[in-house]
C-alpha cells in the first residue's frame, strides 16, 4: 500500500502549478495575501520551499479520478478549484471567528487589513469557477455546477454555525447538520470531482460523494476534540481555543444534551462568559461527562462509513485502497 | 419612446421574482441581512413597498434580449444573476470602505456586524453562479464563464481602487483603467448577457458590450463627480465624501496631473491629511483647476460612445432606442 506522504505529494505536484497560474493572474496587490495565505511566501515576499497546507482536498480529487479509472492528471483542475474556495472561506472564517493565527502565522486580515482579506477572499472565490470554466466540456460544466451548489452549502454551515452562538440550545443533531454542511459538502465535492471531470457513470461518483461526506463529518469532529483537547504546537491554535471562544462544537453539544449536573455547570458557563471556570476546567469537565468520547466514536463511525464507501465495486481497486488510507490518515491525526 | 421608469419597471418585474427566489433559498440568518440589503425589508423584517434598487443592470440585462431579438423574460435570469454579483460587491466594499450608509441606511455590516457582512455577500456571489448553472444548456454556460470573468474584473479594478490610497501616484489613465474594470466589466456582462442566453451572434453580444463598456465608465465618471459636488439629500452619502476619504477619483487624478499650484496644494492635502484646507475649499479648488468640467466631459464622451454602440446595425431598433435612453438617464442623474 502507498504511503500518505507519498500519494499527498504527487497529488500536490499535479495541482499546486494548476493553482498558482491561477493565484498569479490576481492584481499585484492580492497576489501576495494570497501567495502568504497558501504558504507559498513570507509576508515579504520570501518563497517558502515545500510550503503550502497538507493538500487533503488536492489528493481526494487527484484520486477521485484514478479511482473511476482515468488518469490522475484529470482530477488536477478540480483540485485546483476546491483548494480555491476552501482557501477562499478560510480568509473569510478568520475574519468573521475574529482568529489572529492560522498555521503558527497571522492571518490575512491580521497581517494586512479586513479589508484587504475580505477582497482577496472574493477573488480567491471567483477564480475557482473561472477556472473551471475557462474552458467548456460537458464533464467541466459539470464539475461548475457541482461546486456552485457545494460552496451555497459551505457557506450555510459557516451560517448555521455562527447562529449557534445566539440560539438558546443547539443540539447534537444540529451540529452534525451543521458540519455536514460546513466540511462534509466541499469534501464531498472534492472526493468526487476527479470522477466527474473523467466523466464516470453516475454511480461511481454517488459512492465517491458518500464517501467524501463521511469524510467530512469525521474530519470535524476529529477538529472538535483537537479544538478543545489538542495539542497547540500541532494545531496552530492556542489552546482550548474553542472553549474560551465558547464555540458550541460536538463535545458540547454532546454533553448540553446529557443534561444533569455538569450540563447545567456547562450551560452557565456559556450563557454568562465571565464564569469562574477556567478552560482547563471546562476541558475536564466535558471529558469526564462524555463529550469527548461520543465525539471520538462519532469520528470512528463516519470512518468506517467512509471505508465502506471506499471498498465499492464501482472503484478501481488501487485507488480506492488509497482513498482508504487518506481517510485514516486524516482521522488518526490525533487520537 | 419609452420613459426610462416603464422600461425599468417592466424589467424589474421580470427579474425581481427570480432574484427573490434565489435570496429564499439562503439561510433564515442570512435572509434578513440580504432582503435588506436589496431595500425589501426593513432591518426587523417588516416588508417595504416598491423597496429595492433603481435596477439599471437587471434592465440592462432584459433590453439586451430584445435588442437581440428575444423576448426580454429570456435576459431575466442574467438580470438576477448580475444583481446578485453587483449586490455582493456593495457589502463588501462597504467594509473595505469602512462606509456606514447606503441609500440613507445603515449598510449590513453597521446594522448587523463584519461578520454577517462577510458570509451575506459571500452567499450572493456564489448563488450567482448557482442560478445560472442550475440546469445547463449552452447559453446558460456562456453566461456563467462570461459572468465568471467579469466578477474577476470587478475585484481587480476594487483590489485597484485599494491600492490607490498606497501609490504616489495616479494618473487619470490609471482612474480611468479602474474604473473599466471596477464598475464596466459587470455593466458590460449586463448589457448583453440577454443576448448570451438567446444564443445571439457574436457580433451583436459584442456591440451590447461595447455598449456597457463604455457606460460603466460614464456612469463612474458621473459617480465622481456626485462623489465631490452631490447634493446628499439625492446621494445618500455626506457631503463630500469622497474628498473627506481622501478618493483618488477622476476629478482629483485630473488636477494632480495638471500639475501648477492647485496641484501642488492638492497633492499636499492628500498627503498630510490633517490640512487646514476644508473639504468645501478642496472641492472649489478642484473645481477651479478643471477636475470637475474635465471628469464631466469623460462622462459626456463616454456617453456619446455608448450610443454610438446601441446604434448598431447589428441591434433590433426598439430595444436599442431604450437602451440609449437609460444611458442617458444614467448620465442625466447628476448635471
Amino acid at each position: 500500500m502507498t504511503a500518505v506522504p507519498e500519494v499527498l505529494g504527487r497529488a500536490r505536484q499535479l495541482v499546486t502549478p494548476i493553482l498558482k497560474t491561477a493565484v498569479d493572474s490576481l492584481t499585484d496587490e492580492m497576489r501576495l495575501p494570497a501567495a502568504y495565505h497558501f504558504g507559498w511566501m513570507d509576508r515579504e515576499g520570501n518563497p517558502i520551499p515545500d510550503g503550502g497546507g497538507k493538500g487533503i482536498r488536492p489528493a481526494l480529487a487527484v484520486l477521485s479520478a484514478e479511482a473511476a479509472g482515468a488518469a490522475g492528471e484529470v482530477g488536477a483542475l478540480g483540485g485546483a478549484a476546491v483548494e480555491l474556495i476552501h482557501n477562499f472561506s478560510l480568509v473569510h472564517d478568520d475574519i468573521i471567528d475574529d482568529d489572529t493565527e492560522r498555521r503558527h502565522q497571522p492571518t490575512v486580515w491580521a497581517a494586512w487589513s479586513v479589508g484587504d482579506a475580505v477582497i482577496v477572499g472574493d477573488a480567491l472565490h471567483t477564480l475557482a469557477f473561472e477556472l473551471l470554466l475557462d474552458e467548456i466540456t460537458p464533464e467541466r460544466v459539470a464539475a461548475a455546477q457541482r461546486l456552485a451548489r457545494g460552496t451555497s452549502a459551505m457557506i450555510a454551515g459557516q451560517s448555521d454555525d455562527m447562529s449557534f452562538d445566539r440560539r438558546p440550545r443547539v443540539t447534537l443533531a444540529d451540529c452534525l447538520e451543521m458540519e455536514a454542511r460546513k466540511t462534509g459538502a466541499l469534501l464531498s465535492f472534492a472526493a468526487s470531482v476527479g470522477a466527474v471531470l473523467a466523466g464516470a457513470p453516475a454511480a461511481t461518483v454517488e459512492v465517491l460523494e458518500t464517501y467524501g461526506h463521511h469524510l467530512g463529518i469525521a474530519f470535524q469532529a476529529v477538529d472538535d476534540v483537537l479544538g478543545i483537547w489538542g495539542d497547540p504546537s500541532v494545531t496552530g491554535k492556542a489552546a482550548g481555543n474553542d472553549l474560551r471562544e465558547r464555540k458550541r462544537s460536538m463535545p458540547v453539544a454532546a454533553v448540553l444534551e446529557g443534561g444533569g449536573e455538569t450540563a447545567n455547570q456547562l450551560a452557565a458557563a456559556y450563557t454568562e462568559r465571565d464564569t469562574d471556570f477556567s478552560v482547563e476546567k471546562l476541558a475536564d469537565m466535558i471529558a469526564d461527562a462524555g463529550g469527548r468520547s461520543i465525539t471520538e466514536q462519532i469520528a470512528a463511525d463516519h470512518l468506517d462509513l467512509a471505508l465502506e464507501a471506499a471498498s465499492s465495486d464501482h472503484l478501481q481497486k488501487a485507488a480506492a485502497a488509497e482513498l482508504a488510507t487518506v481517510a485514516q490518515f486524516v482521522v488518526d491525526r490525533s487520537f
